[in-house]
Formats: structure tokens, sequence, C-alpha cells
């Protein structure tokens, strides 16, 4: 299971309440942040999400409502104590600007910072719960999508048949991972007939910012939960497009073509004070829609 | 009369519902912020402080909790249309920061942005209503303190007086710049008896963040109000010395020495949850002592 929760949906600037960009993803395991806008370490407080849990951060692109929270996150861990290693997968520039401003501070924090630079279409991460890719978005500047995927899980022992097959201890492991039974007699027992289905391993993925860009439909074939960018409503089209910005039906179209369950719309427009109206127009071409809303943990 | 507001008392890190250094200083015409730490836009949007009115920004030092919601800020200026010059106060490098995040979004402000360097104890700015000096505190890193002082305020024509002495509305202007009168006759009349006094001409001076200095008290004498860090409670003197910050009790021996008719304490550490014992601590030494509440305006 995965477990999505929105610190952050709004674009460009806080308003109404809303915050920018900022989610967490997670596992049994681990957490990750997914973008950092301004105000992220007390959305964190707010929400009791311990940033010291936190070892990957995940950064879109350099629009700073994307990324102005980082460098007062990464301090306050310092400051915190944080000992463990933290790592940082971004385009190039924000090493450059996260080491000025401690350069200019004249601090030095007590952990260290790795610096992944996002280059190419490719696994980021990997644990023995999940699997981390990146894909290209189309936005003004570089930046880029995540696809959390989590890794196919064991099947269950069926304690009734193994029984009945008499299959000793020591095979289970490869029955959990789906092979076929094969006695020392050369007798072989289907995998089906001695196991059940393990849980669904979940998928989620992450699309912001970016225009309409059909080649993210293929990247995130089959997705469970998909969050994508919806920035206007669709009366706004022409807009959207010249600002590399998509609109609700435009999410909702990838979502679609993606074949997804489940789309989550953010990064609305501060002119927007109510925000129902982008699921009501996205749910007319992809059923399952809902605004993400700041503070809601989504269960994938 | 000067108004400060207060954004945010808290060091190092926002805790206990309050944030990371910033004030807003108002005169009849002109609204300054000082320092502006992670959250500042959303602390004046909440408490209705526009930021377009804002053209001039000082900034004590660079460490984060007094900058960190500036490039945050300068963003949401430039996307809500701003296009008057924007004036920066502030150490040299803070200009580098910010270019660079700029770079990196591939943004251009849709104003000039004006970066002051602090480099000597000098006049920074002045307008018909008030001169605003820097001068230096002592910090682990080059930090500055800021003094506001009202210029001196037109005396008040008393009408039954120049009308007993017959004197021409021309002379009016000199006689509230508070010269004597002299007839074609040449015969002189003392301003005392054709004036009253004007309105006190208010002084307000931000100290953060510092150690314990007395030369601040030399820099800020007979100052109506001042702003004074007081990082800690007194049992903690040697950790506040180690790390240039100061008690309580240094703060309020700061405001006697200066002659001072007020004392704001701020800059609380995150290790008081509560902040009323400060207030205590101080007014032994100094009585008229408050702390430095978050929404607070403070007329001087």
């Amino acid at each position: 299971m995965l477990a999505v929760t929105i610190l952050g949906n709004n674009s460009a600037v806080p308003a109404h309440s809303r915050h920018p960009t900022s989610q967490v993803v997670q596992t049994r395991t681990e957490k990750f942040l997914i973008d950092c806008g301004e105000g992220t370490q007390m959305q964190m407080s707010a929400l009791k999400i311990r940033s010291l849990k936190i070892n990957h951060i995940f950064i879109s692109h350099l629009h700073g409502d994307h990324y102005f929270g980082l460098i007062g996150l990464l301090t306050t861990m310092g400051l915190n104590g944080r000992k463990n290693e933290l790592n940082i997968y971004s385009p190039t520039l924000l090493k450059d600007i996260i080491e000025l401003q401690f350069k200019a501070a004249d601090a030095h924090l007590p952990y260290h910072l790795h610096f992944h630079e996002l280059k190419n279409e490719e696994e980021l991460f990997q644990d023995k719960n999940i699997t981390i890719r990146c894909f290209r978005v189309n936005h003004r500047i570089e930046c880029w999508g995540f696809f959390f995927r989590e890794k196919r899980n064991k099947r269950h022992i069926d304690p009734r048949k193994v029984s009945a097959y008499n299959i000793p201890s020591a095979a289970f492991e490869k029955l959990q991972n789906g092979e076929n039974y094969i006695s020392r007699e050369d007798e072989e027992i289907k995998n089906e007939l001695l196991t059940t289905e393990g849980e669904h391993a979940a998928s989620y993925a992450y699309c912001a910012d970016t225009g309409y860009f059909e080649p993210i439909a293929e990247k995130i074939k089959d997705v469970d939960l998909v969050y994508h960018e919806s920035t206007y409503l669709k009366d706004l089209a022409e807009k959207a497009s010249s600002r590399f910005h998509s609109t609700s039906i435009e999410a909702a179209m990838i979502a679609k073509k993606a074949n997804a369950k489940k789309l989550l719309l953010g990064h609305f427009s501060s002119m927007y004070e109510s925000i129902e109206e982008f699921e009501k127009e996205a749910s007319e071409i992809f059923e399952n829609t809902e605004c993400a809303r700041e503070g809601v943990c989504y269960l994938v």
C-alpha cells in the first residue's frame, strides 16, 4: 500500500489558505517528499509528519512554488540534529542554490546532502518494497514526473494446501515468489494450487507541472492513482497551453489514456477561490476524479 | 508616529505557532519590511498588509530565519504585477542568491530590484518623514541593526498669537521650522511666542541578532522603542554568549543603558513553548518591557 498526503495543492503563490506544491508518499518503511514549496515544513508540522524520517526528496523543477521551502526544511532538519544522509533528486542548479545559501550563513549541516541530478528517464531508487522512476513532462523549463511502483507482493501460502500436499517449509520462500514446487522425485506442483494472490502492488504517478503531453500516458500506463496538474478550468485551454500548464479536461484525458484507476487534480491557479468545478469538469471525461485536498491522505 | 507590526518573533525555526523573524515599520507614507523569514508572505496576507506598498526591505543578516521568505515574496510581488522598483538593503551575497534562483527558474521580474550592500554605519534612506540608518551588531556572521527616526515635526502656529503680533502668513513656513520672525523693520519676535511644540518625532531601533554588545546602546541613545533579540532566558547566559545571542537580562541592560522608553523582546528560542517568563525577567532590569507578539501593531 502507498499513502499520499497532500501538503500543498496551489500553484505559483499561497492563496485562499492553499499552499504551494508539496506531497509526502509513504510505504511501509519509507517516506518520500515530492516538491517543497514555501511553508512545507509548517504544513508537515501541522500534519505531524516527522521530517527526520524522510531520506529522499524529489524536486520536479526549479520554479519557486516547487522548492522555495526546501532550504528552510534542510536547515530545520539540521537544527533538529539529523544525522542520516539525505538524498535530493532534482535538476542540476538546485545544488548550487542550496550550497550558496549555506555558504552565506556560514552554516554546516550535521548530515550529508547527496544531490542526484535528473538527466535521463531512469530508476532513481529501489528498496525491497518499491521502485521510483522519473519521466519527462512538458513544462517551460526542464521538469520531471515521478512514478512510484510497489514491487510485486509475495503470494500467500495456503496452509491447508501445503499440508495436504506435504510441502516442506524450506520450499515456502520460492512458493511466495511464484515458483512451482518440484519434489525430490521431480514431481511438479503448480504454484496456484498451493498459494493465493498477494496484495495488489500499488502504483502512483506524480505529473506536474506540464502542458497536455500524451507520452505521459504511456509512461504511467495502468497506474492506480495519478496526480496530474490542472492549473486552469477548461475555458482557459489556450492560456494553459501557452504557459505549459493543463486544464481539468486535459488532466482527465491523460488519466483516461493511461487507463489509470483514479485521478487527483492539483496545482490550482490562485484565480480560483473554490476548486469544486475542477472535479466536475474532469469527471465528465474520467469519472473517478478528485481534487487533491490539503491535509488529506490518499491510500493506494 | 511609527507603527511596528510583528510578523514573526521566533528564532531559527517555526515552532509553537510562532514564525521566524519579520516586521513591518510604517510611517504616514511608507511601509518598510525588516527581515523576511519563511512564511512572511503568508503572515502579511493573514494580517492584510499589502506587499505592493513596500518599496524598501532591510535584511539584517544571511541566516535563513531572517531571509528564506524573501525569494517567495519577490516572486509573488512579480506575479501580482508590481511595477515599482524595490530596494533591498543587505549583506552582499544576497544578490547572488536571489539572482541564481531567478536564473534557475528562467524567471524575469516585471519590476527592478535594486540591491544596496550594507558596508558602513550610515544613512540608508530618507524622505520628508523619516531617516533610516544601519549600525553594526555583534553576531556570528555580519549582522546589522536598523534605526528609524522621524524627522523633527513642524511646530504648530498659534493662531491667536500670530494674529496679535500681526504676522503675515508668508512667514508661517519659517515659523513652523522653528525660525524667529523678523519684521520689515528688523524687529525680531521669538519663535516660542508664536508657535507651540510639534508632535514628538518618534524613533525605533531594531537590534537582532546579537550577543550583548554595549556599543549598541550609544547608537540608539534615547530611542522611544527598541526591539532587542532575547533568544534565551537568563539561566542560559553562557549558551547565549557562545552563540552570539542575548538573554532577557542583556536585552534589558541595553535598553536601560540606551535610556530607551520601551523595550520589545523577540527572537525566542524554540525551546520555550511559553514566552511569558522573558517579560518577567527583563522587567526586573527595565520595567517597560513587553514580548513582541505576532500580529500586534506597536505604536511609537
